[in-house]
C-alpha cells in the first residue's frame, strides 16, 4: 500500500548547486538538495523516490525547514524516516521530522504561506564568524527607513518589478502578507511572508531596499518601482547566503508540527 | 617610534590549529590563528610583527572579539590596520576595529575577566545550519537544573576539577563571576565570564552540566566536584565548535571600544 509521507527538511546551501535535482530521482552525483536528499531517501526505501518541496531555493540559500513530501510503499516508522535518512545524508542536510500525511496533502500546493528570512551585516569590516549565513553590506544602512519603505509592498500587488527574468510563473501577482526590517547590533534582517514568491522575489526586495538604507533613494521609490512593475529600474539582486527559507505554512487540517502550521 | 595598538579580531576557529603560533612571527604556513594573523600584520607593518593576545584558544574554538596588541614602528593609521590586514587574511579571520593604546597596556595582563559563550543544539536529529558554531547533544536537556547546579561555581575557588592535564597555570585559584544556562527553542547557551580561565576549563564545566541536564547526575553532584578538585571524576570535555571566546574586559582607563570595556 502506497503511503504518503511530508518531511521537514534543513540545509546549508552553500553546499549545493540549488534545490532542484537534474537527475532523475535516487540517482547518485546529483549536486543539488533535492538529488541528494532523494538518494537517501531511495536507499531507506528500498526504491527511487521523489519528492515534492514546498519552495524551491537557488544555489546558495539555506532552509530551516523545507518541506517536502513522498510517496512510498516502503514501510518505516517516522522514527525511521528521519534517523535511517539523516545518517545517508552529508552533514549540510538534516530531515528534521517525518508525519504521515493524507493523500490530498501536497507540499507545494497546500501551503498558504512562505517566511524568508534574508540576514546582512553592516560594519566596515566583512564577517568571519557567521560568514556562509550573513551577507556584507560596508555603508551604513538606515534599518528604520528600510522597515517604512517595505511596508507599501504589503497587500496583493504585480510584482513584476522584482522578479527574475528567468522567472516561469503564469503571472506575477502575490500577496505579501508582512514585511519587516530590523537592526540587532550590526545585524540588519529582513523577515518576509507571502502566499507564495516569484523567482529571485526575496533577493531582489532586498537589493532595492538596500538602496533606500543606504540613501541613494528615497523611501517612496519602493512604491514607484513596484507600481512601475519594471525590472530594469529596480535594485540589484542581493547575494544568495543571507537568505534562508524559514518554512511554509500549512492549515491546521493537515495535522503538521507547529513551526509549519497557520 | 615605536607605538603600541590594540586590535579586536574576530575568527572561525573550525580553520585552524587553535591560537597558538608554532613558529616565529610573520613566517609562512604557520596554520594558527596567531600565525597567519601575524604573516598578515607584518606584510602591513613590512616587518616581522608579533602579537600579545587576551585569552589563547584551543583548536575549533571561535573567537567573537579576541584582543592582541602589537608594538611597531610603522606609521598607519587605525583604518589602514583594519583594513589592510583584513584584506591579506582568509575569509576566517577580520580585524574588527583597532585603536592606539598607553604602551602600559597589556591585552592578556591588563584583561580583568574573560567572557565565552557555548553554544549546543538540543534535539534528536544533529545540526545542518549553523554546524559550524554548535555542538550537539540528542539527549532531552533541562537547562533549568544546568543553570541551578552551575551556580555552586560562582566565587573564587580552585578549579583543579575543571583543569586539563596540560594546564600550565601556576595555581588552579580563579574568580568565576557570572554563568547563566539558558534554552531558547533547541539551542542551550551556557554563558560565562571569570577574571581568566584555566585550560579546558570552560569545556570541562560544560561537559559535567551535561551530566546534570541529562539526569545522569544530581545537581549538587557539581559541587562536590568543585571541592573534590579531582579532574579524573568530573564530566568529559564538551566538543570545540560550540565554543566561543566572545570577549576580555578591560578597565576603562585604556578608552577601547565598548564591547571589551568593563
Amino acid at each position: 500500500m502506497t503511503r504518503r509521507f511530508a518531511l521537514g527538511v534543513e540545509y546549508d546551501g552553500g553546499a549545493f548547486q540549488g534545490w532542484q535535482r537534474l537527475s532523475p530521482p535516487g540517482v547518485a552525483g546529483d549536486t543539488s538538495v533535492q538529488g541528494v536528499l532523494e538518494q537517501a531517501l531511495s536507499r531507506v526505501a528500498d526504491a527511487p523516490t521523489a519528492t515534492t518541496c514546498a519552495g524551491r531555493t537557488d544555489a546558495g540559500v539555506h532552509g530551516q525547514c523545507q518541506v517536502v513530501h513522498f510517496d512510498t510503499d516502503a514501510v518505516r516508522d517516522p522514527r525511521a524516516w528521519v534517523l535511517g535518512t539523516t545518517t545517508r545524508l552529508p552533514s549540510s542536510i538534516a530531515v528534521r521530522w517525518c508525519a504521515p500525511v493524507d493523500d490530498a496533502f501536497n507540499a507545494r500546493f497546500s501551503a498558504v504561506a512562505r517566511c524568508y528570512r534574508y540576514r546582512l551585516l553592516n560594519r566596515q569590516v566583512r564577517p568571519a564568524l557567521q560568514r556562509q549565513y550573513l551577507s556584507w553590506h560596508w555603508r551604513p544602512l538606515d534599518a528604520a527607513a528600510m522597515h517604512r519603505a517595505a511596508q507599501a509592498l504589503v497587500g496583493e500587488h504585480d510584482f513584476s518589478a522584482f522578479r527574475s527574468a528567468q522567472c516561469q510563473a503564469t503571472h506575477a501577482r502575490r500577496e505579501l502578507q508582512r514585511i519587516a526590517v530590523a537592526r540587532e547590533g550590526d545585524v540588519v534582517t529582513v523577515e518576509v511572508q507571502a502566499n507564495a514568491f516569484l523567482h529571485h522575489m526575496v533577493r531582489n526586495l532586498v537589493g532595492s531596499l538596500l538602496e533606500v538604507g543606504a540613501g541613494a533613494r528615497k523611501e517612496r521609490w519602493v512604491a514607484e518601482l513596484l507600481a512601475g512593475r519594471d525590472r530594469t529600474v529596480a535594485g540589484p539582486t542581493a547575494p544568495p547566503q543571507g537568505l534562508t527559507f524559514i518554512a511554509p505554512l500549512y492549515p491546521r487540517q493537515w495535522g503538521l508540527p507547529d513551526e509549519v502550521t497557520l
